[in-house]
């Protein structure tokens, strides 16, 4: 499964994998791919710079890369005390009386509330940047918008391609005007932030529009037909990210929300505003329903819905909530039906898309097997 | 472009082609394609007997098929009056004030109000099935659910396939226990009735459930890219629709209509229930827009919406009301930028395919180009 990505890279299957754990990024490269970090989560340095170490000791000398969340529109001195000012007094109550009803317990005093605005925030981002460049990454991508001129310069400096997300190929456009080296066209079936443009549609669409620039397509892609699918689009690899999420490597908070993933279908994610304000895919809840309910208050604009329930997604995860407990996730759900290792989802890949191409010449009319 | 279905049906390319026009469909089956004629508007069944033996005298003995809507619910003794007398006044004058904003002028007195529920209703369908079994059909293939079961076996008396359109595996399950031949897979990108499954993830899970049925891929496919990309997602053809309502065979009613298709982007359709009271793609306009709007009295479930708004669309189109002006079609359409034959789109298919075929051989590291 070899690119002029690929190549370029020196990995052996253009598979790009996003992953929060830094034990599943590690793996993915070691088992052909490329593994790509996802920092949002680490607001302190500190701890990026321990998650990189280990990476580093556990890739074999394999390139990955790293993801950040650096907003395109620049907030200028707005502290989390002024965003948070921000929230209405309704809103808060629908959150208390949501919990309350679900009788979701409180946390202990002094416990930290987990996610928080502040990974959202570019100088977080950037003092990761300054952690993440003391090491030998070979990809910088971007979740929102393209990144500031001066961090993509500083990328290419260190010969760190920049990668940005678009979900239409007008974004795209915007990413290669802005010196950006490969798009990842993210369709709406995705885990996480989406448009509305189906994979089908927007990968052939964003390669045209950016070409010759790479285009890695994102979105409902887990198996070795849906790789040979993305790649027949004109994709130079493939990005996934939800098939990871059930993977032995993975680390996720809570074994409920494993057994939930497990256990759901193609049909049982939402594109919802509850979780960030923005329209991002994620298992349908009794807690996004509540959000997306006509008698509700309705979602806050990013970055306010997110601090309004950060508090509450932290309890609901800790104490194992079911009705209400989801997490982002893509239509690929359906697929995720057992825990194995990353090198048995990359086998599965791999051998999926050798009889994928042999299936497509037989079609053709070509030497199939 | 061979599979096992192309070779049972006798068709060069495992491309099939659905439209309400008779000049369409028998333009795809001589270029190697299947052509479906669309019948939802054929209330009366000489006009039916009329164009199929239009088409028997073009299609070049080509072989071709029919597509009709039987609800999979029977109801029994209700007349359109009945129906009538359900939709609530508030809906009523929602209608007229919206027509009056735009002014809308009335249709002449007598004149005919175009689209009636009648061509949805089960003795209908069965009235143009009494036409269609007089004509050589290969394909019979139904929009809602699946057809009864004294349908399918007539049907099958007379060598006829039968072909029902799913948007999950669950419906597709459903028609192979009723004995359907094929499974249309149709992804939310589509145009028309849709539900959420996109295409690259709901094509495999369908397959995967109705193995060894064959499954015909929908939505979002209109090029020679997509189509190599559906059947690596294991269909055994595609199924396209949108894609021939800018054909230069095609009769579309108001050529302002024509002219939006060819205008719209990937991202200028919605998903709404303004035009029948389930889920639709088409063209998003101002009037899809007051019916989705909160602030309006919402939409009302089928087949009551579609009474409801026949004559208003009626008016729309035949004073080519620009803003209000739309019709169903699927995400593909930003790639419809310039009236062509049947023929030059078929050109560009197979050659994108081939080119497509190609690509991926090189990618897998086979004797590619």
């Amino acid at each position: 499964m070899q690119t002029e990505l690929s190549k370029t890279l020196g990995v052996e299957h253009a598979v790009f994998g996003f992953t929060p754990f830094p034990a599943v990024a590690a793996a993915i490269s070691r088992a052909g791919g490329f593994g790509v970090l996802g920092a949002v989560r680490y607001t302190a340095p500190d701890d990026l710079k321990r998650d990189l170490d280990w990476i580093e000791a556990h890739v074999d000398g394999k390139p990955y890369g790293l993801d950040v969340v650096m907003p395109a529109k620049k907030v200028e001195g707005v502290t989390e005390a002024d965003v948070e000012a921000m929230i209405p007094e309704g809103h808060r109550q629908f959150v208390r009386d949501t919990l309350a009803k679900y009788g979701v317990p409180e946390l202990a005093e002094g416990e930290a509330s987990g996610w928080r605005i502040t990974g959202w925030m570019e100088q977080v981002a950037r003092t990761q940047l300054d952690v993440a460049f003391d090491y030998p990454i070979r990809l910088l991508a971007n979740a929102l918008g393209s990144p500031p001129a001066d961090v993509v310069d500083r990328a290419h400096d260190r010969d760190v391609l920049v990668a940005a997300l678009a979900g239409s190929a007008r974004h795209a456009v915007k990413h290669r005007d802005a010196g950006i080296d490969i798009v990842v066209a993210q369709g709406y079936e995705a885990g996480g932030h989406t448009g509305e443009i189906a994979t089908m549609v927007l990968t052939p669409e964003v390669v045209d529009a950016v070409a010759p620039l790479p285009v890695l397509a994102a979105g409902g892609i887990g198996s070795g037909r849906q790789v040979a699918a993305a790649l027949s689009l004109g994709a130079q690899g493939v990005w996934l990210g939800s098939m990871w999420l059930t993977v032995t490597e993975a680390d996720l908070s809570s074994p409920a929300v494993t057994r939930k993933l497990l256990a759901a279908g193609s049909g049982d994610t939402v594109r919802s505003r509850a979780l960030t304000g923005k329209p991002a895919r994620q298992l349908r809840t009794e807690w996004t329903d509540a959000w997306d309910d006509a008698t509700g208050p309705g979602t806050l604009p990013m970055p306010l819905q997110g601090l309004l329930v950060a508090e509450a997604l932290t309890r609901i995860q800790k104490y194992e909530v079911e009705p209400l407990l989801g997490t982002p996730v893509g239509q690929i759900v359906g697929r995720m039906t057992s825990e194995r290792s990353v090198q048995a989802v990359f086998d599965d890949l791999t051998r999926g898309f050798e009889q994928a191409v042999d299936r497509i010449n037989r079609i053709a009319g070509r030497s199939g097997k």
